[in-house]
């Protein structure tokens, strides 16, 4: 905890307070920073209070966070985790993305096509397993034990019902440490409630990832098994009055992905090699969707979900650029990796053990530059049609048959028995396709690829043959038939031989690119992956040689928890308060977008009472993949909704500096005003401040 | 000389030749290489040779090189130079842009309405006077004295005829040395000849910076004196043969800009807080404008001036992040900044002599970080318009009424005297204004101001009130009258009482932004430039004291002349070729934009030797600002021109690399040969072949 503190107040403390923020960590369940929470706080969590914790959060397969907050099923989450399926539900005049939706009753609960849900049953430590299986192989030979003896843990861990189970080995500590995370998976998932878009996501990109906010960024779901709502004994309860400044939080969810242990050498090679480039490819992107959207509202509706990902996308990588430009913590970095490296090869028993892993990391990432561009391009399929859906069914068509007909312990990891399930789901899932939108997105793909590898690459020759991007984009929609769910499953259960006999303009073209797509894979995996993540292991077991075990991971998609408190910051000198409150709402619309109110807020102010807390921040160190994740207090209440960081948590990737960055969740006591006196909803209201139906 | 051929071999040399490439250097012309070309080439030019270069040798003030190829005034340059007067002259149905124009006689040759063309008359070295304006001044005072000194200097060279005369004051070795450059103005420029876009930029923006490369990027003008065409007896006489490989050739244009010089210290942060998000903002404007594009013919006739423009930026961009991210390059650029820093430190004379400009150049960047953003906004003009007429036509008005009112010495260096009649010229100019496309550019640029500084910036507040920016781009663009330049005239002729009462929408966006954007310019040239200039001059003036003045100045848009020869390079250990040929164009056409060809190219092709050459390569050291430079000979007889650099060109910002850096060219043979056989002119070919009319 020190060393990683230091390097925050070194870095980045903009408040020049000698206070050490003590509020860092994502930390593992089984790992939990039990003596700190006591020193800090004079908390200390019973087995009963992680049990709760463990098993009322849940994890959103497709990238977001939530909880069960009633005995019957009903799970919070984020409006943005559910754009997805308010989109695929939104057929025909229906828009239910920019409307919101309403189930009066039990039977208006649509299904989502694509959600599901995780409840995490349990951790193993499998460190000897895999060490034992890669121990002295490098390269492919790496690769190929790595996926074997991960796919082996988790066949035994699914033992052969992999509807109901779900299982994935994390790499944890860089490579210092390996676990088995066992989940409970939910597929029946139905659309309880969504607030309208122009709430949950008032202020839109000018108000996203900055406070004070006024969101109410919030949909519920409820988990269904056997047609019937789930039985959910473990679930937070909600405290109606949300918290108070000062007061104790803990944050439990899934952060994505954090960098803080990776070294300098890793982390410029990730900036001029991938966040720099990507980052001018989301601007692109996003500057042709919003010319897009500008056609009209049917453009609007078949482009927002996409646009709103990319400007999200887009901050997101600001501020990484931000941090990875900050002097000061280019210099940290550098030095700490210069004084692991010393203590490394300070004696000759050091340099034996160890060798040299900052040459092979270097050398790495020199291959890395060579290959991703043509990763990106084939194997991301950002020149093939990355953000189509058309593309992408057809890629899971071809892959899926592919891997299939291979033992278990062969495949692409996405592809293993484990992971069938939620692929076939989503492959057969029936998501509305605009053929304009489609052919858009495959047009600019397929210039990307061209001017990407060149006009005489030979790749390029055999996608656009002599036609434009615009000529093949149009082929391939207009000739495609995989926009209709029942051929998709027509392929997926007819395998390999479906695929091959296809005709289909779409799964012609995943065919065509496969070949040399899973080549660069390979060759990314082998010579960029595999002795990245041996130098790293080797580095990491060092670093516990000198430290110890003594902090958290980096985060992995994983169920973390971090504690801290709700508090303000200073910007710029001046105090930011922690809450806002209904009034400031009124205050701040405009009457145009994104600062304009849904009608039913319009017509609800009287009604409201407008001291009532909306949205608040906390020190609780989170990242994305967190959205939807609760706030919860000592007792296992519920007290907020975590739905963004400010601008200041985009560094967090690289480094946790308490003085400014901060979580940003909604109140409870504005879900539970605004569920019962904006939308009339006392049924979904009564739930929530009871516990159950 | 040496000193920077090493920083080549050491940074990017990639063919792991000893052989040192000596072709390096954008020269001056009163100070050339004369030793260097005897002892490579044994070639000395003689005085004649240079007053021909120099005289015949022409800038297009907007950015571009040209020069005379007849003693009638006819003026070659680049297709692409001349886009803006293609579309300027394209009302109505036309769209000389992609179709070309032809003027079969005299008559037929329209004015360009913006075109203004320099030539050289004499260079005049001031670094006395200069520095003795500046001399201990810094910050304000000194931003105000040297304004002052140039404007003396410049007032006295136009001589109070700013009709025929341009005097600017050019800072070259970065302060070590400042010269007055005296030009000649023509502003009557008319169009002679174009060809199709199709075949000017054939291969379009897959093709542009690579090679091989078969494009006609030419267009003819001819400049006018008194309604006649001027008398130009310097001019270059076309060779109709064309150069043969290993030949001696020069390049004389107008380098716009490099940033060899520099040091790490400007360099990195340039890259972070100019270059990188710069790459950004263009590539979403490059994805918007793509969509926009996709409207349909009227659409695309809008937009292409533009996207030409940021898809060629966009790659200079990702060229010179690539060098940026060169470990090696930046390795070196470190070890020689360390080098001379401790060179003016090693002896107390040194240290008093030279100070510590380093720790001022590091604090002038840091400041210039936390202005980059209002600066780019406000006073470039990103976040109110700046890729529309409009806007520009507005803010120019504004400007132009306030600054002339002032004394000369005290004006904005654009308004000065010396410059009024080229700013005149355009503000009146009678070109198309596209309303939908004009709202579409402001409303995404008002959409960048609100997100770039945040929806609560009083100057976001100012400019939108309550409006959304497309609300607000749909009253400015519909409720202004500055299209038509009768209005833009009355308004430039009534200075600041007629711009006070106007109540044109635009001319009240340009008055709203104004103060503040001059104070954000203040900040930035006090704070930023000035520190930073003085930085660098007491860097340079300690290099000149070590090395000697040994080297050619940064490229400042001035007159420059490179030397080299017609020479292929390896990539990826194969030979490219220096030369092109018809048959490799037919045989690279597929049909299909942007390689299809022409009509007349198609109809043409029995007619033509195919043999013929095209385009071709050599290794004279040119950077963008040198498109429309002619390639001469020994003779001074016009062999090329020059279009294009290959993709290794782009690191030339920063350093040359004479393994691979190419310039690309059209053979005057394929100009010669185009001109009779695919447009049927005899009178132009005659008066290429002839010399004159």
């Amino acid at each position: 905890m020190k060393q990683m503190l230091g390097l925050a107040l070194a870095g980045l403390c903009v408040a020049g307070s000698g206070a050490v923020m003590a509020d860092e960590g994502m930390w593992t369940m089984d790992h939990l920073p039990i003596k700190q929470m006591q020193q800090q706080y004079g908390f200390t969590p019973g087995q009963q209070w992680i049990d709760l914790v463990q098993h009322a959060a849940l994890r959103l397969a497709e990238g977001c966070s939530g909880s069960f907050v009633s005995a019957n099923g009903l799970v919070m989450t984020n409006h943005h985790c559910a754009n997805g399926c308010l989109s695929q539900l939104s057929k025909g005049h229906a828009d239910y993305m920019s409307n919101g939706y309403i189930a009066l009753k039990q039977d208006d609960e649509p299904k989502c096509p694509d959600v599901e849900l995780n409840q995490l049953e349990s951790i193993t430590d499998v460190t000897a397993q895999v060490n034992a299986a890669t121990n002295g192989k490098a390269g492919a030979d790496r690769v190929k034990a790595e996926r074997a003896v991960d796919s082996k843990l988790e066949q035994s861990c699914v033992n052969g019902d992999a509807k109901t189970w779900r299982c994935d080995v994390i790499t944890l500590y860089n490579g210092g440490r390996y676990a088995l995370y066992k989940y409970r998976r939910y597929q029946d998932v139905r659309l309880v409630f969504a607030p309208e878009q122009s709430i949950a996501f008032f202020g839109g990109d000018p108000d996203n990832f900055n406070f004070p906010r006024y969101d109410l960024d919030v949909t519920f779901f409820r988990a269904y098994v056997d047609g019937k709502p789930a039985n959910t004994p473990q679930y937070f309860k909600f405290d109606t009055q949300g918290p108070k400044a000062g007061d104790m939080t803990f944050v439990v969810g899934n952060p994505g992905s954090t960098r803080r242990g990776l070294s300098w050498i890793e982390l410029s090679a990730t900036r001029d090699f991938n966040i720099v480039p990507g980052y001018a490819i989301l601007s692109e992107l996003r500057g042709m969707l919003w010319q897009y959207a500008r056609g009209g509202e049917q453009q609007t509706k078949e482009s927002q979900e996409l646009q709103f990902g990319i400007e999200n996308a887009i901050k997101v990588y600001n501020g990484w650029l931000q941090t990875l430009g900050d002097d000061s913590f280019v210099q940290h970095k550098r030095e700490q990796d210069a004084s692991l490296r010393q203590w490394m090869t300070a004696t000759p028993e050091r340099r034996a053990k160890y060798g040299d892993p900052w040459t092979e990391l270097d050398k790495a990432q020199q291959r890395g530059k060579d290959l991703s561009t043509r990763f990106m391009m084939l194997e991301r399929g950002l020149g093939v049609g990355q953000f189509g859906e058309l593309f992408n069914d057809a890629r899971t068509l071809v892959r899926a048959a592919a891997e299939r007909a291979k033992p278990d312990a062969e495949r692409l990891p996405a592809y293993r028995d484990a992971n069938l399930p939620a692929v076939q789901q989503q492959v057969e899932s029936d998501v509305p396709v605009y053929p304009a939108y489609e052919q858009t997105l495959m047009a600019w793909s397929l210039g990307k690829l061209r001017q990407s590898l060149g006009a005489d690459d030979p790749t390029v020759h055999e996608v656009l043959g002599k036609d434009s991007p615009e000529q093949r984009a149009q082929q391939l929609v207009s000739g495609s038939k995989l926009a209709d769910p029942a051929v998709r499953k027509q392929l997926w259960d007819g395998g390999e031989k479906a695929i091959e006999a296809s005709s289909d303009p779409m799964i012609a073209l995943a065919r065509q690119v496969d070949t040399e797509s899973r080549q660069v894979r390979k060759s990314y995996e082998d010579d960029v992956v595999a002795p990245t993540d041996k130098a790293n292991e080797a580095i990491a077991k060092a670093r516990f040689d000198r430290d110890g075990m003594s902090s958290y991971p980096d985060a992995t998609f994983t169920m973390r928890l971090s504690y801290g408190k709700v508090v303000g910051w200073n910007e710029n000198g001046k105090p930011v308060p922690p809450f806002t409150h209904f009034d400031g709402l009124y205050k701040r619309a405009t009457g145009a977008d994104p600062f304009k109110l849904p009608d039913s807020w319009v017509k609800a102010q009287s009604k409201l009472d407008l001291s009532t807390p909306m949205d608040f921040v906390s020190d609780n160190d989170i990242i994305g993949g967190n959205s939807g994740s609760p706030v919860i207090n000592r007792e296992g209440h519920a007290v907020g909704l975590i739905f963004d960081g400010n601008i200041h948590s985009l560094g967090g990737d690289f480094v946790y500096d308490g003085s400014n960055n901060r979580a940003v969740a909604v109140d409870t006591a504005a879900l539970v005003e605004a569920v019962r006196k904006v939308y009339n909803l006392p049924r979904l209201a009564d739930e929530l401040s009871n516990g159950h139906l």
